[in-house]
């Protein structure tokens, strides 16, 4: 469908340039990090306040015309793809710090700033937002995904880290939810509603943050072990010993493999664990013990510490890169990535379960997990234009997200459905996911913001 | 209105003597904790599982009969009274741990569970469950309130202990939210939506929870001020900090006179606060020691360390009584008590600013507060039959939650917001009010559940 003249003409009204019909505008958002691949939009606005969002969605409502939020368009499952056209809503120009209230340990956002450059603006506070997928990706789009990360173990997930929001409706009104304040029991919670909503319920414009103070001291180790199971029972027990853990995450033999590849590390090709500590000198010190202590119960060895800044960073650099490592690893393949997270007394089954389905595929596909919530990854490696290959990659996410859900789990930790996952949501949501499809029904009726995506199709 | 004798009738079916609809009973269940009194309920229902709550609710809804969920009543607010009568869902024969699965960390619960039964049924495992409102309230009340308490500012109100939700909607349905995992970006966030929907979107029928390990080493203490406004700005800097307080609770001087004659306790008359401390041997030496000096600058003296298990439980004691003891400062009174919660550097200005009102009217409110997270409350003492007093009270209730919203903070922290502070959602949300309305109108058309209560008035 193209985007009906007058509408055009309406929004180009006040956008000007920042609206936009060219085909290589529409093609960049038209595809995204994963495998997933959608119909371009009719058009892309570049927005720069909310009372522009809120134009746009009242004059696109009124047309019957999709709306699609897009962050930075890093997500996994297709969450930003225009399934029906109409227009995609780039949120990159509203990418201000609005205020940072450092006695209040606030910042307010706008939803196109990213979460690094945020933390650059930062750095003279003394404060920082902890939440870090390792994409560099808008905070809007975060929040629209109930994003995480590295740190969720210690800083807790998105869901713990926004207090509020200003988000534009389905009809055009601008909403705020939340307060300054550090809890509150004043009504239904709409900040947690809009966390994860993947843009089916609003546009979120503005984001209130919690920061937390950067800590006195930092300490991080990577240490490896004999088999993958020895590993993740380790986590269990570091978890279960209250060990204020600021990381502690998982990487198979063939992501060390990958490392090794691509960064010139030199790590035995086993399963390891990377760990951060956060405190005063002494907690720090007396946190990295006890960790080491019982880490050596589970046969942790080559302890390598990285104690400078410089170190930790590139520690971190090379668990962020894994993505691009591991492609590395097939040249020319995708990932299919998948993302379950399950309670901890299971982890260590689901990741050993899941390993051996992907060597029965004889695939190869490269684990990386947030343990320390019970949240891991595979990245089956495929060569997009093989179907079968994708198609037995695809099984393979499948058979993980249905035994997560076996053991009480989820199919989603924190990337969110998408359009690779709605097929998933009857199963581990049963009736709820009517009851989440009565509520987009109620704040969007004519079905306008991103539809196609997270709720049943509409009867 | 009476309850139709044919509705009756269906109800006694399955219920027997567990259908009520005698005055005692309807009577109780009209009373609450605070000066609040509504009309009895038609009927009281004592179910025993999720399938009869479902009976009662499909039944009821079909005959537009309200109904009222009711853990133990001691919501501040009148959350539970049958403002348009109707049957009162008394949940206290649904009160046993289901499950505790300790590898998780997490425990199935029914919602007529109280905290303390629960921990008492912890106490073997060496977990416990953190959230600790003073009253020993229900689980599933906490939950429908989005409670906290003293340890919040560690582990987090009902928002981050509670992992999932049975939930019996105003159609009978039974659905399920959430997971056992420790997080999910699967879909709109329905756990978050029914904490703190105080019974008016769906009866929570179990309650899957979030459990900690009881710390290795606990040490609390008690420490006085000059003046109020030097004990509130330590709170301040203590959470600036970063020292990880396990508690950190304001009390003002007249709640310290209170405890002197109710707990025979020696403090001197001026305001205090109460600290508690989690972790290892060692690190809750240096959280103390790093306390003890923060708080010696803002001229903290007579630290008086709680070291037994003993003096802490009786420490406690004394704070969680604050209730009875200052209500004791004049017999016969009842407590107007307010909840604000506002962003930590405008906490000791509205804590100072309550404690101006409350003089001037000549009233006697003495002051507590979970100041860690910038909530405190006054409980303004009045005689209830006085209405010139009963009304000036209110006034400063009023006046405190204004004050509260003019700089960013919520108008209830943690009480909720009953019948109340219903007249003050408007002005804490705007137009997100109406949002909560229509989610509201989505899942109870009907109105039937808890009618008349958080939302607004249907047009
Ligand atoms: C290498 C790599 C590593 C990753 N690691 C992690 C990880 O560790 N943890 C993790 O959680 N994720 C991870 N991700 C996934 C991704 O980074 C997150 O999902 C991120 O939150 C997406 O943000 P974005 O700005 O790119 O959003 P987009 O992809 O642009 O959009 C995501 C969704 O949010 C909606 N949206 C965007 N902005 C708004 C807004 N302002 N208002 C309303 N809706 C909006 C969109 O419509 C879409 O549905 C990773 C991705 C990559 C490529
Ligand atoms: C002395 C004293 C001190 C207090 N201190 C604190 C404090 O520090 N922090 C704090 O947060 N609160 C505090 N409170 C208030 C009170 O204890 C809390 O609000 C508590 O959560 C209420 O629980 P309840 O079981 O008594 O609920 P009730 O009063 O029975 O009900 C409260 C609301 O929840 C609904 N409800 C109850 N059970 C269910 C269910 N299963 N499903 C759906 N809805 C349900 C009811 O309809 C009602 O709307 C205090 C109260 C007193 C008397």
């Amino acid at each position: 469908m193209e985007l009906r003249a007058d509408v055009a003409a309406r929004l180009k009204d006040f956008l000007g340039p920042r609206l936009s019909v060219a085909a290589a505008d529409r093609a960049h958002h038209a595809a995204s990090e994963s495998f997933h691949r959608g119909p371009p939009p009719d058009a892309v606005a570049w927005p720069e306040d909310a009372d522009e969002v809120a134009r746009v969605v009242t004059i696109c409502a009124a047309a019957g015309i999709p709306v699609i939020p897009w962050g930075t368009g890093t997500s996994l499952e297709g969450h930003a793809l225009a399934l029906r056209g109409g227009v995609t809503l780039d949120l990159s120009r509203m990418a201000r710090v609005v205020e940072v209230r450092a006695g209040d340990m606030q910042a307010s956002v706008q939803p196109g700033l990213t979460r690094e450059a945020l933390n650059t603006e930062l750095r003279a506070t003394g404060l920082f937002f902890p939440v870090d997928p390792g994409a560099n990706a808008s905070l809007g789009g975060m929040a629209a995904t109930r994003a995480s990360g590295t740190t969720a173990v210690r800083y807790g997930t998105m869901r713990s880290n926004v207090l509020g929001l200003q988000v534009v409706l389905a009809d055009g009104r601008i909403i705020r939810t939340g307060t300054r304040a550090a809890k509150s029991s004043a009504g239904y919670d709409l900040t947690a509603l809009f966390l994860g909503s993947e843009g089916t319920l609003g546009i979120i414009t503005e984001l209130t943050l919690r920061l937390h103070g950067q800590p006195e001291e930092v300490s991080a180790a990577v240490c490896a072990f004999a088999d993958l199971h020895r590993a993740v029972e380790c986590v269990a027990a570091v978890v279960q010993s209250g060990i204020p853990m600021a990381r502690i995450e998982f990487v198979d033999a063939a992501t060390a493999r990958a490392f090794n590849l691509h960064s010139l590390s030199a790590l035995p090709e086993t399963p390891h664990l990377m760990v951060e500590f956060h405190g005063s000198a002494g907690r720090v010190r007396e946190d990295a013990a006890s960790f080491g202590e019982l880490a050596a119960e589970f046969g942790a060895t080559g302890f390598d510490w990285a104690v400078s800044a410089e170190d930790r960073a590139r520690l971190w650099r090379m668990r962020h890169g894994a993505y691009n490592a591991c492609r590395a690893l097939r040249p020319g393949a995708t990932g299919v990535v998948t993302d379950v997270c399950v309670p901890m007394s299971h982890l260590a089954a689901a990741v050993a379960a899941a390993d051996a389905d992907i060597r029965a595929a004889g695939l190869i596909g490269p684990m990386v997990g947030h343990v320390g919530d019970g949240n891991f990854h595979a990245q089956i490696l495929v060569d997009p234009d093989d179907a079968d290959e994708v198609a037995a990659a695809r099984r393979i996410a499948v058979r993980m997200a249905e035994r997560a859900l076996a053991v009480g789990g989820t199919i989603t930790g924190e990337h969110g459905i998408g359009i690779g996952k709605r097929g998933l949501m009857a199963a581990e949501h049963g009736e709820a996911w009517q009851v989440m499809g009565a509520i987009k029904a109620a704040l969007d009726p004519g079905d306008i913001l991103n539809p196609g995506k997270l709720v049943p199709d509409r009867n």
